[in-house]
């Protein structure tokens, strides 16, 4: 997913691929293998020796193991430092991919090793749950939210963090009444780390999609460059790509890039959602069907929600601005 | 280079990789692995448990071992097992990579395994050296090379052959008197395996460029559909997607589709020049170099050489059909 984003925004893709999976796990059934934490350094090591390691942005996802992620770290440290005289020139987004709902999917010693991580990230893009792992702070509400978000900046020194997939309204702070909306809160700390927060909120759609981690983070780091690049292209010259204390919090380039990105997202998942009924509009209802039928049913839905991102590459490419229930950046308001 | 080019041209695309190294081999230095034999069996064997083995047209290139090669054709011969009861359903699409210029850079019990392997394919797409392997003919003029490719159809019932890079001149028959033009030879063969031959000429480009056999196929599965659905759709649930023993062979879909891929290829390859010379400019001259700098500026040269296809997309998808120097098809007379 995130190559195939980045290659059509435009982007030249070195991809070390941490797993080589014959499907994605929502499926529930997959063969292949993870990429040994070895395997990663090696190809790494290959990328340099042959003078191909000259990269603008590095993004991180999925790593299997505390193994994998402490190289990942290596990697995104070695970038740093070979940039360090060049602030700006090296961008690190870090997706801490470790769980979602309230459970890990990945081993616990994980949590710490992305702890650790993240002082070298620029961005980083946790759900609701990560942001809790990181924080050491449970997310219920807006408040905790916020908490957690403050505690990254200040003691984790990451720049800017943006939080996805909330079922939290930034207007109440609690929960959405009815489930028709999710929200992302993001955030990009002034020189003294305090947040400068801002919500965007976007209809909800009643399946579950498989990639969309991965979409939004690519198409974050393109639209996030080019905000930055629109608004003010010295900006690029500075660490982190941090925006003057004066910036009000809707103003920052990660407000705008989040605006057009999930402008995107939103419609190639309704054009998904759309798909999907079509191809399984023979469906019938199965009662008492037997373990294996249901099997198959997963795996033919499973099928149909798989994101038209091929399809929708205009979409990727075009985002529309008016598409209907994408908010625009909103402050967000802390009642303490 | 593959997958990029067929999901930039709107194809979904489930890649197996034969391969996970750092950079491409004319780097002369590379990092990773090839994948085993049992690996690919085994993500193909994950497609086929979660009922995500529904393919249209399977492309398969370099592979590092007879055992995977083996591997590859019963994939493939799975594939056509399962379609068997819908002509045209399933096309497939081999290049077998073996060598070139004369030489093998894969072991040589590779060449008797494509041997046996191309009889289940659609289109075969060797080069000169390749087909020479495949024929048992040895290619030094265009009369061999007809040979070569009357035998293949003949022996082996391969429907469709394209060699590719052919530094010989359709029209003398012997090789191009300066070395400013390259031609390909393909043929779609009669129901009497007899051949329909076509030549399509382009300007030679004056550097070594890696991809290009993986772009000329990928362009070519897209092209070739593309030709045969406009010229009659029908055809697409015939065998092979074979045309009527009529059709002359400058009306193929296979020569329709060679023209607008080289049209494709000889844009960004020109595009790739100018941007390699642009990066080159600075080169100074290296009298009695060491080593050590002579590794350096050949892994400059090659990452100079790197083919612009992210950048020149646009070129994938709307080729120039007026490109000056890429010929019309032509039809190849042999003068025996």
């Amino acid at each position: 997913m995130a190559t195939f984003v980045l290659q059509a925004l435009g982007c030249d893709v070195s991809a070390i691929n941490t797993v080589n999976f014959s499907n994605h796990t929502a499926y529930k059934q997959f063969k292949g293998r993870r990429t040994p934490a070895e395997e990663i350094q090696e190809i790494y090591n290959g990328l340099k020796e042959a003078d191909l390691n000259h990269f603008d942005v590095m993004l991180s996802g999925y790593a299997a193991s505390k193994h994998a992620v402490e190289t990942i770290g290596g990697i995104g440290r070695d970038q740093r430092l070979k940039s360090s005289t060049r602030p700006g020139s090296f961008f690190w987004i870090l997706d801490p991919v470790m769980g979602d709902q309230g459970r890990l999917y990945v081993s616990e010693d994980i949590v710490p090793a992305y702890r650790t991580l993240i002082r070298d990230a620029d961005l980083i893009l946790p759900n609701s749950f990560e942001a809790s792992q990181l924080a050491e702070i449970e997310v219920t509400d807006m408040a905790s939210l916020v908490a957690a978000i403050t505690k990254i900046h200040k003691q984790y020194q990451v720049p800017h963090i943006i939080v996805t997939s909330l079922n939290l309204s930034p207007r109440t702070g609690r929960r959405f009444s009815n489930a028709d909306k999710i929200a992302v809160v993001g955030s990009s700390c002034c020189s003294d780390y305090s947040p400068r927060l801002f919500s965007v909120t976007v209809p909800s759609l009643p399946i579950f999609f498989s990639g969309t981690g991965d979409m939004f983070a690519s198409l974050m780091l393109v639209r996030l460059r080019e905000a930055v690049t629109s608004i003010n292209a010295d900006m690029l010259t500075k660490k982190s790509w941090q925006s003057p204390d004066d910036v009000p919090a809707t103003s920052l380039p990660l407000a705008k890039a989040t605006e057009k990105v999930l402008a995107s997202m939103q419609t190639i998942l309704e054009k998904t959602v759309a798909a999907r009924d079509a191809d399984l509009a023979d469906e019938t209802s199965t009662n008492g069907e037997s373990e294996e039928d249901a099997r198959r049913m997963h795996l033919r839905r499973t099928r149909a929600s798989e994101v038209r991102v091929v399809e929708c590459v205009q979409d990727l490419q075009h985002p529309d601005m008016q598409q209907p229930g994408v908010s625009k950046a909103e402050m967000v308001q802390i009642d303490a």
